[in-house]
Formats: C-alpha cells, sequence, structure tokens
C-alpha cells in the first residue's frame, strides 16, 4: 500500500490555477504566551506591544506585533502554498488593516492571481494575494507574495501565462491605520526615543548599531509557532549541505526589532511595499541592520 | 556537616511498597504560555488545539493538548519515581478522561501497584498506575507505567515480588471521550484534511513524511517546563560520553505532532495502550515518524 | 550623514550626575506566557509561582517569580545605565515591595547616588538605586546597583566622587511580606519538602545536587525576554574570543531554581544583601549550586 495516500506532499507548480482561491488550514489562536515568546525570540522593545498600558493610553488595546500576525498568515499558507517552492522571490502591496489581540483566532486564504512557467519547464512562478482573517470575518493583513515552485512533471504543459499588475508603492490614503489611537498623552520617555516625524527626512539612514547570532533552536522555535511547515528550516537532512535554512520571516522580525534603536517611535508596520531574501541566513550568522527613509 | 540532609536524591527501589499512594509535589498551572510553548517546541497542527474557535465549533472549549497533560504529570512524578531510574519500560492503560484547560491547575498522585528485583540484586521494576487531577478533584489522566530503579544497598532483602496484571488494550467502552463534543459543524478544510473515520483500514501503514533536527535547547525548554527533574536531560557531565539524554516523552510530542500529516482529523489522544522508549535520542539527531493501523 | 544621529550608543560615565533620576524605557506588560517561558528557561519548582492555586491557598494571587520582576526592572536600566560597562560590580539593599501579576505592567527608574572615576582615567564607578513600579505607581522592587562605566573621553574631568553608605544587610523590620498571605493551610507535601523554619540552622550548608548544562539559545532568549540590550549577551561577534558573555541573572535564575532541592519552602525572595558575578559563564558550562544558611 502506498503510504503516501495519506498524508500531503503539497501542490506543485501545475495544481494552481490563477482565479482560484485556496482556503487554509489551520486557524490559529495567538494569545499571551505567543506575545511573550515574540519577545524572547527578538529583541522586540516598541513600546505599543511591549506594554499594554502604554497602548491603552494610546486609545490601542494591546495589539500584538504586526510580523508575529504577518508570520502566523504567512505560516498557514506554506503547505498548500510553497512546500514545493525552491525559492521565495518578493512580497508587494502588504496592508495591515484591524488590529489583532490575545485571544483571537486568525485563519487565512489565498487567491492565484498569477502563473508563469519558467523556461527550464522544471519550475513556474506563481503569484498569490493571501488574506488573514479574524474570527469576525475581518480581513487583518493582505499582501501579494510570489515564489518560484517546482512542477511535479516536468512534461506537463505550460498554463497560460498571467502576470499581476502590482504596485510599486501602496497609496498613502490606502494605508489603514487603526481606529480610536490618539497620539495626544504619548510618552516619549516610555516609548524610548525623542525622534518623531518630523526629525527624519527622505535619504536619510540609521545604522541600528546591535547585532544578533541566530540560534537553530531559535529560529526553529519560531518558524514552528507560525505553523511553517517547509522541511528545509528543520530537517538537517533536507539539504546538500547539511544546513537547515533560516525562514525569511525570522531575519525580517530580528531586524525589526533591532531597528528599535532609531526608529522607537515607529510603532506600527502599515504597510510593506516590497521584500525580497537575498541571501540565506544560517544558525551562527550575526544579523544587523540599517534603515533608509525614502 | 552532612550537606546532604535537606537535598533529596530521590527514592530507591527498597523506599516503594505495593499498595502505597504517593502524593506528588509540585501542583502546576497551566496557561497560555504553556499552550504557546508547546507550538514552539513540536510542530503541532491539530485543530483544537491550534484553534480555540474551532474547539468551540465542536463543542469543546479550547483545550490544552493531551501530550501537554501527559508530559505535566509525568514530570510531577519524576522526583518520587525515577530519579534513580536505569530505565523507563514501558506504559500501559493510560485514558485521558477529563480535558484541561488554560487557567487549571494539575497535581498528581501515583499508587504503587507492582515491585520485582531483578536477578543482578543491584535494582528491580517497579510498577505504578498515576493519576493527574485537576482543582475541582477529577481526574484527568490515569496511565500505568513501569521502571527499572536502583537499589540504594545490593545487599537489602527482595521484597516479595508482585506483578500486577495489566491489559493489552483498553476496551472501547471504558474510554472517555469529552463531554458536550458535536461534529456536527466540523470543518474538514479547516482541520487541513478530508481524511475521516471510514478512510482508514487495519494494516494500513502512513509515511508522515516530515522530519525534525533536535536541539540541546529545546528538548531542555520541554522538559523543565514539565517539571522533570531527571538530571541525565540537562547535566553534560551525568553520563560518562558527555550527551544529554533527551526525555522521551520529548519525542513522543514531536511524532505526535508530526503525525498530523495523515492523521489531522485525529484530534484528540483518548488512550495509550503501549509504550516503549526502543532506542536514546540525543541532540543532533533527525525524527521522522510513521503510523499504522492496528 | 553621520548614521548614528539616531541609535543611541549609550550613556558614559561623564553622562551621570548625582542626584538625576532617569526613567527608563520601555514599560513590559508581563503576563501567563512570560510566567510559562521562566518555567521553561529554569528549573523553578517553587510552589507559589508553580500553582496559582497553592498561592491562592496562601492568600496570594499567583504571583510572578521575584526574579522574573527583578530581570524585567534590570532589563530596562541596560539601555541607560550599562550599554557601556566594563562589569557589574555589585547589588545591595534589594527588598520586594508588592507581589506581580500577570497581565500588570511595570516601568523602572534609576537615581544616580553615586560616581567615582577610577585611576586609570578611562573608567568609573556608578551606584544607581533603581526601582520598579506597577501601573498603580506602587513600588515593587528597590536595589541598588554598581557598575564599572566607561568614559566618553578620558580627557574629561573626573567628577567629585561620592561613595554612598550601604547597608551591609537590610534590617528585618525593613523587609515587606506580602500583605493576606496566610500560611494556616500550607500544604508542605504539595510543596515538596517538610523542612520549616525551624529545621535550619545557621551555618548549615546545602548542596543543591541538580546540574544544568546552559545552551546559547536558552540565555539568549532569557536575556531578550527582560529587554536587556547589552551586545555582548547577544554578539559573539564583539568578544574577541567569539564567545557570548551570559547574563549574570540568567545564572542567579539558574541557581534559585535548583535551590528547590533543600529549600522547597523558601517560597519568596524578600531581600538581597549582596551579589557578585564572580566569573563570567558561557554557553557549555554546567551549573550547580549550594547554600549556607548565614
Amino acid at each position: 500500500m502506498d503510504s503516501h495516500v495519506k498524508a500531503s506532499l503539497g501542490r506543485f507548480f501545475e495544481d494552481f490555477r490563477v482565479g482560484d482561491t485556496i482556503r487554509h488550514a489551520v486557524p490559529r489562536t495567538l494569545g499571551d504566551g505567543e506575545r511573550a515568546l515574540y519577545h524572547g525570540l527578538y529583541p522586540s522593545r516598541h513600546a505599543f506591544n511591549s506594554s499594554v498600558a502604554f497602548a491603552r493610553s494610546c486609545g490601542l488595546d494591546g495589539p500584538l506585533d504586526n510580523l508575529l500576525v504577518f508570520h502566523t498568515v504567512f505560516g498557514s499558507t506554506v503547505p498548500d502554498i510553497s512546500l514545493n517552492a525552491v525559492a521565495n522571490l518578493g512580497y508587494a502591496e502588504g496592508r495591515w488593516l484591524v488590529p489583532v489581540h490575545p485571544g483571537e483566532t486568525l485563519a487565512a486564504t489565498s487567491e492565484v492571481i498569477g502563473v508563469k512557467e519558467n523556461s527550464s519547464g522544471r519550475t513556474g512562478v506563481l503569484w498569490v494575494r493571501t488574506a488573514g482573517w479574524n474570527e469576525r470575518g475581518d480581513a487583518v493583513l493582505s499582501y501579494v507574495r510570489w515564489v518560484m515552485v517546482r512542477k511535479r512533471d516536468a512534461d506537463s504543459p505550460a498554463p497560460k501565462p498571467v502576470v499581476p499588475e502590482l504596485s510599486e508603492s501602496i497609496r498613502p490614503q490606502d494605508l489603514v491605520v487603526p481606529q480610536g489611537r490618539s497620539f495626544d498623552g504619548y510618552d516619549c520617555g516610555h516609548a524610548g526615543e525623542p525622534h518623531r516625524w518630523g526629525d527624519y527626512e527622505v535619504g536619510e539612514t540609521i545604522d541600528h548599531v546591535d547585532r544578533v547570532t541566530i540560534e537553530e533552536a531559535e529560529h526553529m522555535l519560531a518558524t514552528r509557532l507560525w505553523q511553517n511547515t517547509a522541511r528545509v528550516h528543520f530537517d538537517a537532512t533536507s539539504r546538500e549541505d547539511g544546513r537547515r535554512l533560516i525562514y525569511g520571516g525570522h531575519v525580517i522580525s530580528m531586524a525589526r526589532a533591532l531597528s528599535f534603536n532609531g526608529l522607537a517611535n515607529a510603532q506600527m508596520i502599515v504597510g510593506l511595499n516590497a521584500g525580497s531574501h537575498v541571501a540565506p541566513c544560517f544558525a551562527g550568522d550575526t544579523v544587523c541592520c540599517w534603515s533608509e527613509v525614502l
């Protein structure tokens, strides 16, 4: 009997059709524990997420870190979208729409918005627009990502190519900031820095100074927490070189957290215009980061 | 002054008498944090534990993972039962009786149900029936385990051997499923797989495909969380080879979590008929698993 | 453009003036997740913190571990006090004043109470009295610590030396024990040991037997959780020898947790008379501990 009858090996490039919407398993409740683990895994210090009291003083009810929401939504798409991915190519049009609080359950859906077979005939590029939803049916996050996915069979015919048109940047009027927020009583002392909106100028770069050397146990704890099941992050036997590739989102969260030093008042991420994983990261690597005001 | 007067070195084989009931320290409150850590430590995706909303749609109030309950009860027995164990030999008659929810406190008791000295005269086999209890006095879990325990003194007389008669398998009518559950609105899409009861047949095997390479930090975090104090899991100086033996329950949880891929709708563990730790596991090992329908 | 304009490199010895009070960023909400992580990171078994039910039976509402509170307060002082510290020299006059419960937010302040430049002219000793505060404005913890801090400029003039007079030990009448506690129904069986106040005598030493080998991932998870940003704990490139120095408080918590075996009924820490980090600790080291009744 074929012992793979029940277990899933994931979808291949041929399995995606433009216009299809995939409803991902498994919904995930985020709680106080995920909040704490996020603080253990990343040197996160932004006051909105560090202090429920601080957030309340700004009219918000202790929201979870925006990237914690991103990883949870992203992770739940992996078993359907990227188990057979060769590379995670990019992100666009990311918007955080509604804050998520401890105790809420998120689920995700992805719409296939583009497919284009590569000239090799062995892989193709897949574009999906993914949304995360809370229990009330509000979209909490939406983004486009594209990945290179293996074909099951190199001989299967190429689909008609569809390449979606994506914005280079989200229009300011399309960004959503949480309702009820108020910065009237904003406490710069507790937030950690005096620099406000008017203090930053286009072209300015900020070296965030701090560095972190990454461990296997840490990136695996994180990646499991987001229920990202891509084998390459966990299984030292899956690559020829015996190394476990670190989930790119782990590095994004590390950089965002380190950016506190210089961007302490950048309390919320409201949009993601672009992003690429330009080089792999492995345990033992030391991560540092800088920002440029665009 | 003997500096061991206050600190406990654990019980030896001579210290157990058939019929004795041991009330274990320390009770342990399980919360949202333990729930999150369980998801960080194991690639756990079963919807009943991943999503409080999903569990509620099935009439359950967001129960904690059955194995999280098992480890907590097991861990609290270690200081009394197995600090001087040479080997953890087996399990039988395990039944989960009442779901455990975040905020509840568990305590454990063990009844000594068998003792048999080994021919070497230096060790003996001990059988205990352990129960975990919530604050309301409900037994939440019950199981038998047997371990080989060192004697304090090889010259002490052998006790009269008592070997308990154990069921090879729990009778179906003795299994307990949580009250109030209802699968009327069960959502296979969100649960992750279409396979239901009728789709499995006796003799079928399922290769769960995924693999995890285990790290020292992870198994120690887990084993500490369950307050399992066996030195061999934490102290690299306790074995001649300088390796830390991984708590067998860590491997059980890893396998159960990986079994999602093929057994996603096996939402609850209701019984444990048998179990052996057939080989030691160390950091750096890569764990994979398969299931057979018996 | 100087890319360090926005990011902070921390204060140097010249930046501290006796009498100044520093209000530290960032407030931190401690929840169920931090409680669980504390149990994952340290083999903590004291019943007051392990079991909310046990604590309630003694009139307390499930307080967080005293050292969890200490680390949170300490960590929030690091970006202001000790980013440029050469050595953490000592502690005195530590008192826990009010219990902290999950859901509460702590903030910290430090008063500069002493400065003394070293003869080298390149560093100085700084004394601060730090307090942690809950949202209601109650001081929850107060302690003095002194550190050797680098000067920004060896040529800057030495401040007038001020060396505070510190108590060798806190007077018993100044120690604060939580209101509402009652040991009438204290359950030694569940607490784990029979030894009570009258069983300990001055001069007695207790070998706590158990040992833990420390991992990089564990001390970094812990140190991040307390938002301690000292680079030397995280960045393998910051020391010549490529090793990450373990936060001294990680070792303190490890020792306190291991001390359960022999001091199980020492449920709360109410004072800290002194403390020094007498040798560095690195991943791979195995920690054990003993106590002496003074």
